[in-house]
């Protein structure tokens, strides 16, 4: 297996969505690893994307603004560039269903423009594309590995779903090598506190740090698996800079799974601020819930020696603690 | 069970790409049960909409040419209608790979148009997509049921199984019943054989009627299933008048599975014209082939009762009769 952290030493790459909470923490360690790191980010409002997170490394970053829906533009950008982190999307479930279009233009239809890019500027890129655990929708046995149905529960899980595929397709049939982490819920430090419409956990984050009361919809056994921001990245590196992954979608999950109610229990512990109450869930948002989910990420594991490292008492504390510092910054 | 034939008499009813090789026969049937039938059709070229297709009863169906892409004209067609069967798409796997953002819009963004729709103007409605078998892909087992994983192949694939979802989540999340038909590989009178892009059996049956020669990629020996257009038909008649494939995605698969080669050679046997090559795979085709494909429909039959009753001999001496008539019509 190759040494895949000097794999980036004075490497060319970009990372879409890279002023975001994943793409900005990948930032991070691909200039401490020497590679010429190329961000571009929409900035659109509500979306995570922000400044804030490439503090201290602004000198070491060429950040480029614009919308991967812009196909010209991706045609020169993509250039040179010889790995491509495709992280950008609209991560709202609850915006996808209020407005399906702009979760398919961004989400779906995006997707192929980033392709069509390398296709047709730049075929010998390798492309890593940010999927999501989503897309297998409620599982019928856990945990869930790559044999799960893929069956989304709402419009983004679909979007995602197919921009997923045209990058296999892509890999399979015109040779731009890629493949797909299927993220389970990811946390960690410059994660979007700022409204709860992308998941659950920076929401509680913040009002915990607030020390506010969080609502737990309906018993809170349902159980999920989560990975740290940190872990998430090192996956991205390594299926980066492997070719083992080419025109696979695998796993990417977390250490162990826990119950919603002991998650929040936990960060109550780690904190010792805030408290929580147990409410009903609200309609719109159990329509698309899915349960209980985690995920197996065997193949993963086998395919490039991934395997997460940070607990998730260690994770939060650390996630906690940075917002402690900033969460000014963040609101 | 419902007597889903009488179910129709009197009833408003749309079919999307309703001047199509099915859906213009889907229409005959309708208009023969007493329907008020709506044919919605971009007419399109190449794509196999045509005013030839209605023949004998323009006066029993109302025509509206209009694109599913456009929101406001379908905002206002789908008021007032019962069952929707949403059968307009782009067909041509090849054609989705040289520009696959045409694919995209046709048979993805449109299915959200007509969903939409549905959803602000008629929610009472019931739509019944026409998806494809396209989307399992290259076959892990045979026959392929509905729990084989979607692994499309090309684009055209991807934005099926993407249409097809769209009509799922409808169903679950919103309450616009909908389900989709994976549609083996159908044929019959009125099927386009303009163009060779749409699947190989309309352009065989030409070929054979002209008495031409008829090329084989590689040896042939790859198996396949078909599908009689009226027995197509039936599927969507009785899934259209019945709630109990809402929410669900189902095969529609054909009587028994053939040989290509063998395919072919009763084809040959049935009209005693026309002959055959073997040649090499094209590289373009090659790369998006699948392999043996047939499907297991018993969900289908036992949620509906559905059962094919045309065999292949049949068919093709139904439709080879039909095209020794009307051919210089479709050409």
């Amino acid at each position: 297996m190759i040494d895949y952290r000097a794999f980036y030493a004075g490497r060319p790459v970009m990372i879409t969505g890279g002023l975001g909470f994943i793409g900005s923490n990948l930032a991070r360690l691909l200039v401490d690893l020497g590679a010429d790191v190329m961000l571009v980010d929409s900035l659109i409002p509500d979306y995570g994307g922000s400044l804030e997170n490439i503090r201290g490394i602004e000198d070491r970053v060429r950040v480029n603004v614009a919308d991967i829906r812009q196909q010209t533009t991706m045609n020169y950008l993509v250039q040179g560039r010889e790995v491509i982190f495709n992280l950008a999307g609209q991560v709202s479930h609850i915006d996808s269903m209020r407005d399906p279009y702009t979760d398919l233009e961004i989400n779906c239809r995006s997707q192929m423009t980033v392709l069509e890019a390398c296709r047709r500027n730049n075929p010998g890129v390798k492309v890593v594309f940010a999927g999501t655990r989503q897309i297998y929708g409620k599982p019928d046995y856990l945990p869930v590995d790559e044999n799960h149905l893929v069956r989304p529960t709402d419009v983004n899980g679909i979007n995602k779903a197919a921009g997923e595929q045209y990058h296999l397709v892509y890999n399979n049939v015109f040779g731009v090598r890629g493949c797909s982490l299927r993220l389970t819920n990811c946390y960690g430090p410059r994660q979007l506190v700022k409204h709860n419409r992308q998941g659950f956990i920076g929401w509680f984050i913040r009002r915990i740090v607030e020390d506010q009361e969080i609502e737990i919809f309906g018993d809170g056994m349902q159980m999920r698996d989560f990975v740290f921001v940190d872990d998430a990245c090192d996956a991205f590196l390594r299926a980066g800079a492997s070719d083992a992954c080419n025109g696979q979608a695998v796993n990417v999950g977390g250490l162990e799974p826990i119950k919603h109610k002991d998650l929040v229990e936990l960060m109550i512990e780690v904190a010792n601020t805030g408290r929580r109450r147990y409410v009903e869930w609200p309609a719109e948002k159990k329509a698309i819930d899915i349960g209980s989910f985690y995920a197996d990420s065997t193949r993963f594991r086998e395919l490039t020696g991934w395997e997460p490292t940070t607990t998730l008492r260690e994770g939060l504390t650390r996630t906690i603690a940075f917002y402690r510092e900033h969460l000014q910054r963040y609101l």
